[in-house]
């Protein structure tokens, strides 16, 4: 349990100030936040209890979404914010197609050369951005940056403390030449994230993630691969399921828990 | 238009008999057939059918399946429907995962076991075994082959006119690699699909497809690189889409080839 973390987003519904207590109880030290419910709750007051609490922030979920206007500025916010909460890993989820585009080589370029743009106040920061390739099912509306190799070649342009990849088995499980390449990644992998794989979809295909074990994913292989890399680092469970959600979050992390435990 | 094929379920509720009248009173002279509505019409009396009105049959849709008992005796029956209807081309949607099983890896060699099996009966019928890569989404549960290096690498194991592969726009459109490699595929494209990627998903994924035009894939892009391989074979427009189906075949006709032409 050590390396365990939990994604704040895997207990949607639940209040920060009442997740901060339930980890705490379940003796789980380290906690993965997200952008909104940070904001709401307040930034400082965030970082100050998750800190008072003894957790550690492993990831801010996320910035990105470069085909927005705007990119810029909220990716600096964000940036900011992470190092205010005492993380050194922003996720980035890279955005979509621009409204009525039909040129996705075009809009991964510009991730590329938005991420350049950004490096410099990350680095000042000590935030690691940690580009996420996204199943090939969110390329249009959700991120262009969909395959290992695409994040990877990204990540490369720049200093491996700087730029990183986050690996999730949930976007990463379908790909027949991934496994070996993570194990070549080495200081690449910026952070490590489990969700099972459980159909049908859900219609937007957001929302129908399964806790680790629940779905047809070999975590076993995943983990293997992620060893062999050296990554030491914390390992998040990260699930977005309608149905998980409308439970007391209480219950969810422990089911999370018992989730990663049996895997 | 001397390319255009329409596939029998872009209009699913269409019975077969009006279909073959309505593509004949539109000029249409190319059809793709799918085996349920083929069996439920009668293979000698469909096989007449389309034969009287003049049509030729591009493809016949589907068989595979092979994590499912019986898929070598059900092939086989594919391959002969294939060979009794005038086409060449059979469909081949791989199959996902066994019940319950985590080993993708092995599901795909078995594809490739398969193929092989069935590739004697299906050149003695002369009929080309067309392995069609199906969007990463449906790994799980409907296609093990998810990219076109799969599915090429598995073809290669084989003459060109015993296996080749499928080239469907929705599938592919997400891979950045792609293109150049449909370009060099030659002879190995056995027939080449069109439908569009639109957003959102429905729930399953299987019925929000969108007609050629009405989504964010390049279609031009994919057009030049199946010209490049020297591809002339037809072109079938194939939508699945819950909406369209609800209205009436001779409509979905004309929007089908509106759709077609606007590309």
């Amino acid at each position: 349990m050590s390396r365990f973390s939990f994604n704040q987003i895997t207990a949607k519904h639940w209040e920060l100030t009442d997740l901060v207590k339930g980890l705490v109880e379940a003796d789980v030290d380290k906690v993965a936040l997200w952008r909104e419910p940070v904001q709401e709750y307040g930034l400082e007051r965030s970082a100050a209890l998750v800190r008072d609490a003894g957790l550690s922030v492993t990831t801010l979920c996320r910035s990105g979404f470069f085909q927005l206007d705007g990119w810029f500025d909220d990716n600096r916010r964000a940036i900011d914010e992470a190092a205010a909460l005492g993380t050194s890993v922003l996720v980035l989820v890279s955005g979509g197609l621009p409204e009525g585009s039909k040129d996705i080589a075009g809009a991964r370029e510009h991730v590329a050369d938005a991420i350049a743009q950004l490096v410099p106040h990350a680095a000042a920061a000590g935030v690691t951005l940690a580009i996420e390739p996204l199943h090939p099912m969110y390329a249009a509306d959700r991120c262009v940056i969909n395959t290992w190799d695409q994040a990877i070649a990204i990540a490369e342009q720049h200093p491996a403390g700087q730029v990183g990849v986050t690996v999730d088995t949930y976007h990463l499980w379908w790909d027949d030449t991934v496994l070996p390449k993570i194990e070549q990644a080495g200081e690449r992998i910026a952070i490590y994230q489990l969700a099972d794989w459980i159909t049908p979809l859900p219609a937007g295909v957001l929302t129908g993630r399964g806790l680790p074990g629940d779905g047809c994913i070999d975590m076993r292989a995943f983990h293997v691969a992620v060893e062999r890399a050296g990554y030491t680092g914390p390992i998040e469970v990260e699930v977005m399921n309608e149905e998980l959600w409308q439970r007391p979050g209480r219950e969810i992390l422990a089911d999370t828990i018992a989730g990663y435990q049996s895997i």
